[in-house]
């Protein structure tokens, strides 16, 4: 990673503000011959549209992705792709509040104080809209895989909201399309609407626990010492705004566990290894095992609220603020294309650092 | 981040087996003139190093460092430090059990399917001696560090080991030097010996969470969107062999949190702005705030122990495997000092990093 | 550098066809606070326009840029600059000749022969029309250079058109914005008028050499072993489309020289060491000396010619082609705005480089 | 490339002084399964070991490398292999005068001037035994190639000394190994024999020009725009010790020729496209051709001679150097493996780089 890039292969560059003219992302390093389409990416861009439910922000952008290179007759020629999403709803208001004050929780102040210029208007390059660029960049890395990786599938949801995490034993993937918010726990989402409704209406927020989960990855992706899979997995996710905390299997919950308990044994399946449990979340010693890779991350809540906090001006003043404005109360409902666009980027990106390193799987086994 | 190599400009890549001759770091883009020991980096492996108490691997590996390049009449160069440890107890013995069949939990198995080809010794370069490199490199970083921002701090602790968390009302981080398990609660050490022991004789082992805190940290260090400190901390955390999730700050608690609760609020101290809490670990956008920088990081319990556990043999044939040999109950106590040394170097990377970016610090409040 | 990035700190990706809807640069890493407008970078890029005189290509292209991100209230912000040429005389013609055949010394043959997919209209990723990306991200580098190293300059000039040489008796700086060849010789560019006259009324076109001097460069910038300023040059330069050749100072000359000759004697100046003479290019080690940095490099004749050559069909079947369209009949004249690029881009990255190794100018003398 | 690495997915750091303990490389991202031993690396080594004929410098060290890791059983892991040489002619000497004066030609001044702090004994860091290293890890780069293109071969000679090239009609490969000089002309040999014996005793010396050539080298490798095949040859080639000029097929020489002569014609041979001539270089937009790869590359004289010359000291003073010491009157001899390693290594790194990104050659004719 350097400054707006991620990725060792499959690199992405994430370019734009908030209430800049566009943002977009610069893809580099996808394979040649991939089927691309603006109506694809779209479909993905569409999953993380503000102003679907009532639970998200009521900013109504399209977020409409054109495609400025990198891509031939349908396909992509190994060139660089540019990705560009017109901003079209920067609401004409009044900035002097947020120019003047450092809204608690959010990048107003240490970008301040790092770089001495902050372009203050939504936020800047620090917004959530960065995020779009993401999932449009995540459209190209799901392409690719479905073509170098037939039956992989990535499929993010909501795993906890507040203080109220779903129940296990009502999972259902199905279920994650029928409730806004991505969630495969149907009693949970009924739980969490009337949960959201009043703190909205208070003018408050909560933070939330997402879920991605890749099934059918290759075992012999990832790259000791440091550029193992959980490494670039725990990188992109914390990478994403708001994210505080990122575990890959059972995660902080092993810390409880014997090494008895924590052992995931390994039998003989039709068509090679299998194990009884996945506490590792498919990975072990930085390389994915053929099981499931799950992550997991944990969202703040989001800084910009009704409630007046303190804070002081860059003036020095001490003051109060309150971020006024359309903003979402649960920022962790749109964060779930967002993880699930991270994690086909850097799955894609470790399938080509495999290729590139080894070739092809080696190791046989029976 | 590379295979073998982290970091931007303060360069590390690591390189060594557990059984081989030698392993090492190869340290890159340490400033020149920066006061560089043999002695002060045995300092720190000391601290790191196996059989220090009955807790910890019987392993005797006095763990010397030699200095081949990159330092003249006792300072840095500019050029790249070579930094190797020498294996010395590569005790001979039969490895034939561990090279036919797959420790659960290890990467024997991932290994083999990725490579093909596998330095079976003492787990080779996945075995946890690799982060002895760590540890020297770290030492680098903290003299640089020490120059460059005197005053800053950086000391870790263990936390949690398995189910039993300290209690925070007895924190006092002149206790960690007095226990075997650098915990700033002596109740906790108490309690914690007398289960650990009962653990280690039962052949069992367990997890444990490490928070490593850094003081003195000047505001301004981190780059969006990608290379945030936390970011990179994360990664540097996650990298660790045994560790399954890294949180910054409240981490995974923030998601219980409303955003009333989470905001960090601002007022003016006698030299800049000062928070009421520090819920966000001292990191704001991908940016320290100047507020203490607090990581905690998880660490699955030992793979390595006496119970049997089902897995396959290299023909396929499933089979049981009982892993004997010195190994730590929890290997969590010796990821104190490892977490530690990915602090300084991440912390002087991003120094670094902005010093190239940026100059100085350039926002002026008041 | 990566696929399509350059630098180490101020990294530059450049992206776009010859004739899709727009091409561009992606500029990560310019320093906070620089001044930056699109008239700026226009100023530049308008010395690269095409159509300027009857001895470069007749495509009219504006080549207006626009600034997508990264800039506030006309200074840089930290953040990326996204530069956009959108492609406006894109002549709809016959493809199908140039689709079917592989051009000699065109890229055609091994872009098809690595990707199996290309975007044959008009060279696509391999047109020259790329290099007015980097003319853009040029006037970037050039502008952060002129806040951080008041009194450097960037200047380049053709030195040789086909065989004729430029004589250095002749040489006026001042000429080179008189003529349209960029060359400090008016005798030369008199003379070099009618010579291409009559090769482009014959179809036929010529190779080149350009000089780029830089003045005013500090000592200190470079970096040994392999991130060296003049290997950085050199790969800057070999990267512009149909350059064969690099060289630093006397270059290739150095190879008939002996030490006695060849060796830059040293004296003491009235602020620091001066130099007798200026074999080295300005560069010792790999670092900056204080001295003019002096490049140059060969460019190749332009492959698009009206004679017929012998190639063959994607078919398989043997065949002539002629290049018919809008052509440079000496590539190298446009050569010498974009090598000013790649040498702005080159100082301002070592620059940057330098500040976050070293911090300052270390040693000093007497 | 950063300070002292090279190489995209094959990545090569060197470490170590002239005076120090040791040097050596850190070599990252061999595939596994490479058959590697000390010998064959050795074998590479001892064609660059110095004192092996009175032209070359009369240190005598023995250069004999050891593997620290990823080797295991005979074959490289897939992790780091350390490559270490023990220096061992570090001759006591005095070192005041080099400590003291800045040596016209040499990195003194500017390392001196960048960094405050320098290594004088022997140049340190900027002595050409670092060529060492490159030339141990081009022996891995070689036996990765020899497994994963069986057929490519790499040789260098010297095609120039001083002012006298080789006669291109006297060509013989199988002369290289029978004169010190690596050159096909055996008359050139004879000539350069007498030449450098009477530069030699008048304590002066020369500059060379070195050719390495690639044959077998499948066609589409190479990445545009920046990570071009010549352009990381240019830089590979331009971090070489005393490098001053590099380029690719004709070269230089392509400026004074006409498109019509310049355009490598086309036609069908029996097991694909067949060129007419190699003006090229074997390298067309930035791609391997599948015909030879041509690099050149110019060496300065020897920095290193007993002629006195002008400088100046640390203290401002003005005074004159003799370099007294076991120096090459031609170091041009040497470079001829230290080129083929860098050839090796850069081919190794675009196979991989290639395999990455498209996986295999696509693109059929006919």
């Amino acid at each position: 990673m350097s400054f707006n890039t991620y990725g060792h292969i499959f690199r992405v560059t994430t370019w734009g503000e908030s209430h800049g003219p566009a943002l977009g992302a610069t893809v580099d390093g996808c394979p040649p011959g991939i089927p691309v389409s603006a109506g694809d990416i779209q479909h993905w861009l569409d999953r993380r549209k503000p102003g679907t439910s009532r639970y998200t922000t009521q900013r109504r952008e399209p977020d409409e992705v054109e495609i400025l290179s990198g891509v031939f007759e349908g396909a992509s020629t190994g060139h660089p792709i540019q990705l560009m999403i017109r901003n079209t709803d920067q609401r004409s208001k009044d900035y002097s509040e947020i120019a003047a004050k450092f809204r608690p929780g959010h990048a107003d102040l240490t970008y301040w104080l790092k770089y001495g210029i902050r372009d203050y208007r939504g936020g800047g390059r620090s917004s959530a809209r960065e995020t779009a660029a993401r999932v449009a960049a995540g459209g190209i890395a799901r392409a690719a895989l479905a073509q170098l990786v037939p039956g992989l599938t990535i499929t993010g949801c909501m795993v906890q909201m507040g203080p109220h995490p779903v129940n296990r034993a009502n999972w259902d993937w199905a279920e994650i399309e029928r409730n806004p918010f991505w969630t495969p726990d149907a009693a949970a989402a009924a739980h969490w609407a009337d949960y959201l409704d009043e703190l909205r209406k208070s003018g408050n927020s909560v933070g939330a626990v997402v879920e991605v989960v890749a099934s059918g990855v290759p075992a012999g992706l990832g790259a000791p010492v440091y550029a193992k899979l959980d490494t670039d997995l725990a990188a992109a996710m914390m990478s994403i705004n708001a994210v505080k905390g990122v575990e890959i299997g059972d995660g902080f919950a092993t810390a409880a566990l014997t090494g008895e308990e924590n052992a995931d044994e390994i039998v003989m399946g039709n068509d090679g290894p299998r194990f009884l449990s996945n506490h590792a979340g498919g990975i072990l010693g930085g390389i994915s095992s053929g099981q499931d890779v799950v992550v997991r991350f944990a969202v703040k809540p989001t800084s910009s609220i009704l409630k007046p906090r303190r804070t002081i001006a860059i003036s020095g003043e001490e003051t109060d603020i309150v971020t006024k404005g359309r903003h979402d109360p649960c920022v962790g409902i749109r964060a779930v294309p967002v993880g699930e666009a991270m994690m086909a980027a850097v799955l894609l990106d470790h399938l080509l650092l495999h290729r590139a390193h080894v070739g092809e799987n080696r190791g046989r086994i029976g």
